[in-house]
């Protein structure tokens, strides 16, 4: 597992600052859950521990979800996107995944948007036009 | 809308390229389609047109979602996270999520992970423990 998880960690591609965007999603519900960030050091954790670590840009450091929570987040999956540059990590989320106490960090914090819809888009007639 | 949507634009906060963030979510089925990423006209757009634009970092240009590929994004929500430094974009997809073809970015890119399980985790008791 130790040289699997290493090659792993190679074809992440992480920005200037060494971190790479972690998408969390609840396994079964779908939910979205927060976004944030990990490091190598942290991406080695989740992928070996059983448990989400990321990195702390405000705090500088290693953050395991839940520690002081107790609102863990068990992995189901870890998959990266095509350029390598995102993760996308399903989990079994205890409680509230945000620290304000919601289910979601996005939970009750909708912007008004102009909705679209594919039925009344005169200029679309199919993927293939 | 014109007011609102400019009220919007200032709640986001925009990192030091003036860029967030925003994960894409098919809005029936759940699925995590693609992170790409933002600047404020992009999302003023994207607000304001019922279709989903990005800023495109490696082109350095707004980039309409579906305009070449007709895999257009039709907007059915658009929320921020508790920072206000994630969007999350809710959509009707039309064809394929990624510029691969597979349907969203993350599909068969998995990494080999250790999985957690709350239930045969010995120091876990609970949300409140």
């Amino acid at each position: 597992m130790a040289d699997v998880t290493e090659a792993s960690l190679d074809q992440v591609v992480y920005n200037e600052h060494g971190l790479v965007p972690a998408i969390v999603q609840q396994h079964d519900s779908g939910e979205v859950l927060m976004l944030a960030w990990m490091n190598e050091e942290s991406l080695r954790r989740t992928l070996t521990e059983g448990r989400v670590t990321f990195w702390s840009r405000s705090r500088a450091e290693l953050w395991r979800k839940g520690d002081t929570s107790g609102h863990r987040q068990y992995v189901r999956s870890v998959a990266m996107d095509c350029d390598g540059d995102t993760l996308l990590i399903r989990v079994e989320q205890i409680g509230a995944a945000c620290h304000t106490g919601t289910r979601t960090c996005f939970t009750g914090r909708e912007l008004d948007a102009v909705l679209g819809d594919p039925s009344s888009d005169t200029e679309f007639s199919g993927p293939s036009a």
